[in-house]
């Protein structure tokens, strides 16, 4: 057992216990030590006192092992930073350094609050050990192209299914599957339809970029006459899965009728949309619509780094601009998008402090010239917070103390990722 | 004399030595120490390995008592911001909470590495000793406002020129007037005149909120039947004197061709541009007609917070997402925009690491995951850091040391601006 002793929440004034007993919370009240009879003896100590806690933050849209190409390339057309950058990387990647790249993406998360990330990438093996390794959660999707292959979809969907078996295998608590069709203009409809197929039957959500760039919205209208989500729509594919649609930046009103008809959650990652000129997503649109709205971080090579803490400031301020209404996108409403929004689209019991969910907390030092006067801390957390956050509880573990990572030597895995970037750069 | 040894820099690969005497950078170079022939009793050592140095940041607009207002009000309309809670607390405001601010901000700023900053704001007194005390650098002005009464306008030209004075004959090196005429909607003809003739009579630039939202323009267009830059163009208020202009939002064409005429700098606040809903300034067209450009944040009521680095990022993303192209504004020249052109903007040898140039220096520790590989630092410290310094030098003294402040005791100053919050909430 472990208690967190005279903390501070965003809901209630006051100190306040957290005990947590596996990986649940058990209880939230005042003097818990005493009112639950607990020796202190018998349960790990976490001083609270000038600290916050709020849920573990979730990442919903990653490329966790791109960390090695940060800042590869920026403020280039984005078909040369793919040609000329990424993909030429990706071609020299194998499980050893994607397991690496995990690994640094995985501290760089915990140490900025986000406790769990659903991701979509290959060589998932290395993903995942990297993730049981680090102590952080996730939803692993492999990501499936078959650029309208036969052969190569057939491998696709061999790749999935045994990476899907794989994780329910292992049964580890912190890693769950999810199936990643690429997106509408990069996988045939043979291959959306075999990956909905397989999300019904193991009932594991479905990860896909829909609707990023304008170039690619044209592809898929002139491929098969419709808008990307009246596509998926019109072949079911939205019928009786979770989809988690990455990015939806240029959206019609028959589309997102369509999202609003089937549930869709929406992945807003307003930091890369920017960076690689996409655009801006319809996000008080999809708010009016009431659209489950969440976010992340994609990848850190269009970013560049994975501190979700940006994001839910972005999400506050973008949308207050270009309309220029400054009540659009409360921040309340940003800081739910990374929390509560998230682990309800992955299905996760995770993204709000609450007696019986999974005990995913993260302790923020509240004395920082930035978070003074220590008042107003539901504004302070979306709009002057850093995203450095002091210690971490991932299904009940501690994985951040102070500061310092618990399961893993950092400046092992930083000089693993330098040797990593020398071997995919030559 | 002060030797930083080992130290990375962005413009040259390898590790470096920068040797300070009195207040400037005396030498940039390698093995300086058996050079120079310096003995190591004769110096201060500071271990630059794993660091990297930049110049300190400058902050070009900002109104730092304001830390006391952080988060009190968000997400609501500009005049209802200002009644119900701003000019509320203004009015409670005093020497002494000033100075507290004051002390909270220069922590704030010299923590997220600026060493230079450009400030309007009332109870220059306070200010004045904050700053001294602190360690950092500022360029200060009484911001007057007369709203076209002609007692008022008197009382705002006395109270400037007493404290011009007054900096001026503290012949501080850190501390500089300027001359801070609020705005063309707020401040009579008369007055705008009386500022500028007071800024060229003691050779200070000027600092005055331009353009910020369309509300003010109109206003202005009313009683004057011109736009701002018209306006005060047609008063001669640009001729032989440096103004620099904050915010610039919304500019027409025959704005920006007499800012270009008149040498006007401009001060961008993305940040609280977006949070307050004003809009987006025309960045890329200001760029292409070669119009200076700096950064600022604003008061961190409406940011909320003073690390110059989200406004560094912050410029480089917002015109590629809102132009649907990547290209615009390149972290480079964002960059500069926070250094180099600051500098230059103040009329003060900052923003360069070079020999003869004043010696505000900043070190980053590497080893932190989010700058992991250590390599593209130029990209980096835009698109990745998190701004959170770990030594800093201004004027030639280290001020910041391991992430802690010489000067000051940090939470002291917390708790001082805490019970000056509880005053003027009151």
């Amino acid at each position: 057992m472990i208690v967190i002793r005279d903390v501070k929440l965003l809901e209630h004034r006051g100190n306040w216990d957290i005990l947590v007993e596996g990986n649940r919370i058990k209880r939230i009240g005042k003097n818990l030590m005493e009112k639950e009879g607990i020796d202190k003896g018998d349960v790990e100590i976490i001083d609270g006192r000038d600290m916050l806690a709020i849920p573990g933050l979730v990442n919903t849209h990653s490329h966790i092992p791109m960390t090695l190409f940060r800042g590869v390339a920026d403020d280039i057309p984005l078909m040369e930073w793919l040609n000329n950058y990424i993909w030429k990387m990706e071609s020299k990647l194998n499980e050893e350094l994607v397991y690496t790249g995990t690994l640094l993406g995985a501290i760089e998360m915990i140490k900025s609050g986000t406790t769990t990330f659903n991701d979509m990438y290959f060589y998932l093996e290395g993903i995942v050990k990297g993730v049981v390794e680090s102590g952080i959660r996730a939803v692993l999707s492999y990501g499936m192209i078959d650029l309208f292959q036969e052969e190569r979809r057939e491998r696709e969907i061999k790749n999935t299914e045994k990476i899907v078996k794989r994780i329910l295998e292992m049964n580890n608590p912190r890693v769950k599957p999810a199936i990643g069709p690429h997106a509408p203009y990069t996988c045939s409809r043979e291959l959306l339809t075999a990956a909905h197929e397989i999300a019904r039957r193991y009932n594991v959500p479905v990860h896909i970029h829909m609707n990023e760039t304008l170039d690619e919205i044209r592809i898929v209208r002139e491929k098969t006459g419709m808008r990307p989500f009246e596509y998926l729509d019109s072949i079911g594919f939205f019928k009786g899965v979770k989809v988690i649609a990455a990015h939806c930046v240029h959206l019609s009103d028959r589309e997102m009728e369509i999202m609003e008809k089937r549930d869709v959650v929406v992945s807003h990652n307003p930091i890369s949309n920017l960076k690689l000129g996409s655009g801006i997503a319809p996000i008080p649109e999809l708010l009016r619509r009431d659209i489950p709205i969440t976010l992340g971080t994609d990848g850190p090579a269009s970013n560049n780094n994975l501190n979700l803490f940006e994001e839910v400031k972005m999400a506050s301020l973008i949308h207050k601009g270009v309309s220029l209404d400054p009540t659009l996108v409360p921040g309340e409403i940003s800081f739910k998008f990374a929390t509560l929004n998230g682990g309800k689209a992955l299905n996760l019991e995770v993204g709000v402090l609450k007696e019986g969910y999974l005990a995913d907390i993260v302790l923020i030092d509240l004395r920082k010239p930035y978070l003074i006067p220590v008042e107003n801390l539901k504004s302070h957390i979306v709009y002057a917070f850093k995203g450095v956050v002091d210690t971490v509880l991932i299904d009940g573990n501690v994985v951040l103390k102070d500061g310092k990572m618990v399961n893993l030597e950092e400046y092992k895995v930083y000089e693993m990722a330098e040797r990593a970037y020398n071997k995919l750069i030559k």
